[in-house]
């Protein structure tokens, strides 16, 4: 049993909060256990320069981190002047896996911005953010539809994101911030609702994992992203 | 009648939300209408170097809005590499402000930081997030009194801010977003709880003003935040 | 009677030294007595992007202070890669105060920027930029009227600043850099020729102050910038 | 067969050339193919601030491409005066791996930083640096034993790495540029010479993968790994 | 004989005005013809990092021009986040020349900032202000040994600096703005009291100059320089 | 004789290794000594934007160190996030050096980028980036003409670059780095084929020099430079 009274293959409990905020046209708040981020989806009607003409959308993803979401105060990226490479790192990782269930020429010459926000950390953080995003990503194509922007939605599939580790002898589901420190490896993965795998990002902090321990960590990760994908239908279900 | 349904010297409905996220030693949530902002204070034990062996502590505040938190998106500071005019302007005021009611020889020799990140946006953003600060800043206090870090608050009085503005011949209080963009004069008051000013800020977007407007502004403004300060003390006597 | 063997209400002697630099259309040095600045007015046929195509001009501001413009030797800003936060609630407050007195649309499809350069400073150096800075953009509005480029002057008003503040139980107007130090509150006005209010910034940087000294700061202002306004108007007399 | 006369399964030829510029501790010029990367490792007699006083070294790695090293002219990031989020990704990468196989204990307070410029691009930039880095490394460790700085070497095994990828049906190893920019999968992987994992990171810019494909990515990769570890092992037997 | 009058190797008029602003340990303004440059030395008592401990003192020079100094407005370098090229250019120049006069082990462990800001250019401001800055340099010396800081002068000799060009056949001394755009070959020359160079500097914007053309351009400026050292010599001389 | 075995007016042994990478349309390794630097020339489509519609080109150039071309390692300019002021004077001089050789109108409305990259520093980067950036100019005009895309080389002159020295009583040509550190002048020149002068930039370091040793170095430099043409002129004349 886990410190967070967990079994080993089971994840924290997760919610999405849609309409989080009033202004943007997709807002989610995503809480996994203790780890809380505000997900917006904001339309813009113009695309980046390189996309010009072509006739195709575009979805990106900016990340940050509130200064004190985290244990200790962190400096803030505007203040300091930069984003910090895991900071790039990760809205890299969001804006990717979100296009990869978007079909861009259906979305037609317009940009989706993604803000990931997280104003409460406790590990997860970008896994979080993925499976949040799709949810606030959902809500705005649904104001591109009832506002007559587009007539077919752009989503291929659903998507969601969970990290799993090796703690000594165990292969554990969806690490808390203390749970990742003592991993010797931690794997994130993301996944779409029909099963196949957009993004698998696996390192090893202590030893070097073997190919049978990655197979484990996919087997739990797989299990975790489909109950994740269950729960997001249901939060989409609802009235907004 | 304003927009908002209110009278012309009326408030915005405005509440305290304490605890609200789980790492900082004080942490508010505060919602003035749909303007809400989260008051993170977090405390350190050192102080900027130029107060190094001084016997004193420090009170300071960073200010920022999620890119999403206004009607249409604006850049991300962090990515942008800069903080705007804006946004320092601000961040100095809600620092001066709330150092303006603390006995920094009493705080010793830390630095208690104030986040203020805007999650929501509808006017009166500054103004807000003092008045939030004000009951985050108590719980960090109260943090550091029930840990025994410090035996007298630092705390020499209760300190709140709020907006007036002229709009043709009426004087509105609590500007919201709407009303501000069509002001002729926009001023922001810092007051105390013993009824004094700590900060006086008035502009005139459109025609200049006068002595009387400007008495009439301080008015109305004196009024709105004795309240703000009667809510500020009633949610500080509430257990957190 | 003050160090500088002034009365409480006397202004320091000021002087508007105009035609300073040959390349500016509007070039004046302002001495407030040992506060001195040069005021430039540059004359840019184009406005900025969110202006194009509005049929209205612009009027906005830049400030810098000589790294040895002060007593102990500052970094320069360019050096540094960055304008501090009081530099930018500077040149903000120079612009904004400037517009109040410009109709936009007579100036047509141009932008004047106003450069305020420290070159000595001793207290005021904001307040003898906009009173300054009043005197520079006339000669550039002259410039555009003698050249034909725009047949009806914009000036709508004249415009002037000075501080006020609270030492002890006095009101002092115009303080130098040392009273500045040593006062409870300080306040900087803007007010037009005709006696009205463009901008008040009061901060209370010791105890807090009540209604009735801000009565009297305001008093002691108002006269003080109407002074000032009659040495502007001999000063815009001389041929220059 | 492939547009470069290879096996889906064949690597490209590989060649680390040692002692390749002078002043460096350990200096390589590793080539796969028209990949060309100068991998540079630098000794310095400290560690940053995190680790001083611990008993430990570190190793770190920054990244660079020439701006020509690509088919069209990038701009220079020292110019632009920020590093990409795609260098600043690939050069926590390359640390993250190296720091996998050394002690940092036996290394003792001092740091080794590793340099890797590209000086041609043809695909595979990353992994080639890391192959690269881990010989540049070993011959930096070599200098601190022969040196009489270290008694024992921190090397606790070799380390490699290599893309592997899905185009259509085939699964193939070690992209150049133009079979990446045509897969619909692309894998780096980073391997131990004991044959565990270091590193994965897959990410499907078209269609999504299955687990039986992420296997076969797999299989062919750790072969491809050992084959690189050879030609490491035979570089690193002859006389610098 | 040339627009301004002159003939080809004669200098513009040049003034040397000591005391210029009051708080810098040496404040001069210089006018050469139009080009006016306020040069002031400010004294701190320490060095920068790599001479700590060295006993000998350190001499360096920043340079800026205000935004219209120039005939049209140049962007502010504090705004636009860094100095240009040619800035850093001219200040290490100046530090470089400043530097050759000084001995660094008399002026002890101590820096001397030499700030040069145009306030009105017309060609020819980096020779000026390396004359400038002599004489500033010169006075804050005063100021060492005048407070005792210091018991013997660490200036070895006297500088100045000039340009001189060739304008079709002609070979001019002391290039205005003007001349210096239409010059082929333009060339700074900084030369000590006792006649012999320290900086040489010269380009050629047009057709490529011969040896003979380099000989005669360092005479023409030989025997300007020397004119220049006479003139600063006799301002030296005057009571500040 | 001196340590490198060369006589004082000896040369070191320079070599030009043509279509050194293979992306760049010229692309040289120039070696002089233990100095080698890539000197890639890439054309683009376009000009500047102070160029555009004006029917010429552009030859512009930037210069980089690898971060352990050095001695000891600098830290990474990209990193850092800006360029040095070295940096920064020195790809001036190589874009000013090579703009002097070429018929800017006969090149049409494109730019050639020269990016200087010194993987290997021994005293003299700046001469030695000159020099072989000619011959990597030569190859991408010659890549220019046998596309169609001009019909006439714009090439007027040959260009190269080598320093100078004064060390106590001797002159020394071509100064590697522990020679430039004991010279009390070091001077650098840049000249064409036709024996004329496009640069020279002296600096006395330690004692001033004399118009007579200022000749000498120049002869000395003359010299030098003439066989650097010649075999640049050889290194042209292979098969690339």
């Amino acid at each position: 049993m886990r410190a967070s009274n967990r079994n080993a293959d089971e994840l924290r409990p997760i919610e999405f909060i849609r309409s989080y905020t009033k202004h943007a046209e997709g807002s989610v708040l995503v809480k996994c256990g203790d780890t809380h981020v505000i997900c917006n989806a904001s339309i813009e009607e113009n695309v980046p320069s390189f996309l010009k003409g072509k006739g195709q959308g575009w979805v990106t993803a900016e990340y940050g981190m509130l200064p004190r979401s985290t244990s200790s105060r962190m400096g803030r990226e505007s203040s300091r002047g930069k984003q910090s490479g895991r900071t790039q790192e990760i809205q890299r990782l969001i804006g990717r896996s979100l296009r990869a269930i978007i079909d861009l020429k259906k979305l037609g010459e317009r940009t989706i911005f993604i803000d990931c926000d997280v104003i409460q950390a406790d590990g997860g953080t970008r896994t979080a953010s993925i499976s949040g995003s799709y949810v606030a990503l959902h809500d705005a194509i649904e104001f591109l539809l009832s506002n007559k922007k587009i007539t077919e939605s752009p989503i291929i599939d659903s998507i969601a994101a969970i990290s799993a580790g090796i703690k000594g002898a165990d292969i554990l589901l969806d690490l808390d911030y203390s749970e990742d420190s003592e991993c010797d490896t931690d794997m994130n993965f993301v996944m779409t609702g029909k099963g196949s795998f957009v993004e698998i990002q696996g390192t090893a902090e202590g030893i070097p994992f073997t190919k049978d321990e990655m197979d484990q960590l996919t087997n739990v990760a797989s299990k975790g992203i489909q109950s994740i994908i269950n729960i997001q239908s249901e939060a989409l279900d609802k009235k907004p």
